[in-house]
């Protein structure tokens, strides 16, 4: 569970069988045409399987908006159309099943966007404001600059533009490809009433794009902000679901899982710390137990540090120590420790699979 | 320039040729055995060229303090002895030429410590406080659990027994391998007067070490937090060196190099957007010039979104738009633009050198 750092009560938002404002929802996009419908559903299939319960699709255009209708119709996940400026586009998406609709109100000229809340209305689907850093209106950029300060204001704004339409299923964005900036502007947005979906926009290659997520988003869910993310990265969207995932076991928002923990091996290194972690790992992969797994180059730190893991493993001389919440659970020679170590880890992991 | 989110003045602690407490100083720690001084030297080489300016060897015996001797005369870089427990060997590293000794004070007796300060004294070094939560005195676990308080109380308690002995050329670190009790502790420990050594210790493999780092070192950074970091990875230190940059270039800390901002593709997406992005990130890899480099998979957000960057490319049908601060600069057939693209951002970086 998720602490928020203030007291706001959110609304709750649903989207399809979804409750944003409950946790934090992995989300990520898709990037083939939309309308080749077939490879977007297979796209759309792999994210499933990567457990991946959230997907958007851009509509550019009229034949992208019309695909929606199968897509949404054979989709496994929640569909989110993406729409920019048009707001017809907005309207056959809400039509034709999309579970939430993606728009930047500021863009739409004010008679269009009206018919697009009420298509949300009948078809009793959330919009999210999305803004970003690269649109801002000329009168806020006059005002502030391009700061976060003007793209919290321009959510705001925004916001208000569908309150004032008597629109309150909102779920609200303010990107940038800047990090200091997006947590800048996301950190003002903390007291909305609404979700906020948060990312990091335009990031990047895979690893750079991966740093920036992890900075910006890390910073944020630590200060319990952000409803549902999506990591950016330039290449296969099933990459992104992995990287959140990541993000959210690394600040502890995300606990079903097995944690490795291994020192970063030094002169006292006295076992294959690097390859029995991977091992573990790779090992465990799949797992959703709560375990957290300590592998250790030595004993002198090895067992004290490894004292918050449920499990661990320390090199020595020849011999290695295992140990279970702090206790030495046995020594063995090396050769022999590895095998038990990986035994009794097995054990663990399926006990804790029977209690659940 | 790191703006500091808080008016306190911090001491400048000099570590050899480096000032800690000025910017942002990455560090790494080598991995091979201290008393194989040649492969020690050889590894000290290797994350020297990697562009680190200071480096951590592990002192765990008298012949590793011994080995500091030649290792300190021959290292590029100052090197920091790290020693756990035992006094002897500290007070023999700050005599081998140290330029830094990290040890945590209240795990040595008293009077070993006495001689430490008293040789850090004459040698002219720092002391780095290392606490970290694996390592807590029993009398913090019993009043404060093993919390983000029971670390920064340790870190704190142990700081004052050095600066009742007179010393204060101190830098402090309190590391955890959970992120939201490092970041915690660390910003309870912001307002001391000495510099911050910060890290996730224990990370783990790799890539999940590098999201833990990135998510817990960029929330401090980007609150103005940490004066030296070190990212633990279990593997190549190299690997270190360059996770470190990324999370200073990700969160603004660094901002002398060519930043390649990737629109995600979608499915408006009309060019190579992923090939092209590593392509640049490659060209300018080595770069120190600092520039914001745009590639776009379509003209509808790509001019507005890369408004930000300094030269950008979007796709268009068949044609592609090459931008310069928002403004268009020309537009090429998809065939000539690449090309067209690299030259201008060659030119641009050798116009910003010449400048430099």
């Amino acid at each position: 569970m998720k602490e928020k750092g203030f007291a706001m009560k959110k609304r709750i938002v649903r989207v399809g069988p979804l409750a944003l404002g409950e946790g934090v929802i992995i989300q990520s996009m898709t990037n083939v045409r939309t309308e080749r419908t077939e490879e977007v559903l297979a796209q759309i299939g792999r994210l499933a399987e990567a457990g991946c319960p959230l997907v958007r699709v851009s509509v550019p255009d009229l034949p992208s908006a019309e695909a929606l209708k199968v897509i949404c119709k054979k989709s496994p996940l929640p569909v989110v159309a993406d729409i920019h400026y048009d707001w017809r586009l907005a309207v056959r998406a809400a039509e034709n099943g999309a579970a939430k609709i993606r728009i930047n109100p500021g863009n739409m000229e004010p008679e269009g966007l009206k018919k697009v809340v009420a298509a949300c209305k009948r078809a009793d689907i959330p919009i999210r404001v999305g803004v970003n850093s690269g649109s801002l209106p000329e009168r806020l950029l006059a005002e502030y600059g391009r700061t976060p300060e003007a793209l919290a204001r321009c959510a705001r704004e925004s916001v208000k533009l569908l309150e004032d339409l008597d629109f309150d299923q909102i779920v609200v964005s303010a990107k940038s490809s800047d990090v200091a900036g997006t947590v800048a502007a996301n950190r003002m947005l903390a007291d909305l009433p609404y979700p906020l979906h948060i990312g990091v926009t335009e990031a990047g290659t895979v690893r750079s794009g991966l740093i920036k997520s992890a900075a910006g988003l890390g910073a944020l869910l630590l200060d319990g902000i952000g409803d549902t993310i999506r990591v950016s990265l330039s290449g296969d969207p099933v990459e992104e679901v992995y990287a959140a995932r990541q993000i959210l076991r690394a600040v502890g928002v995300d606990k079903s899982f097995v944690e490795v923990i291994a020192c970063p091996t030094c002169a006292r290194t006295e076992c294959d710390v690097v390859g029995l972690a991977e091992r573990v790992e790779r090992l465990t992969a799949g797992l959703t137990v709560p375990l957290k797994v300590a592998v250790m180059g030595c004993a002198v730190n090895g067992i004290g540090e490894g004292k918050e893991a449920d499990l661990g493993i320390a090199g020595g001389k020849g011999k290695c120590v295992i140990f279970r919440q702090g206790e030495v659970l046995c020594t063995l020679p090396q050769a022999e420790a590895e095998a038990a170590f990986l035994k009794i880890l097995e054990e663990m992991c399926e006990e804790r699979r029977e209690r659940k």
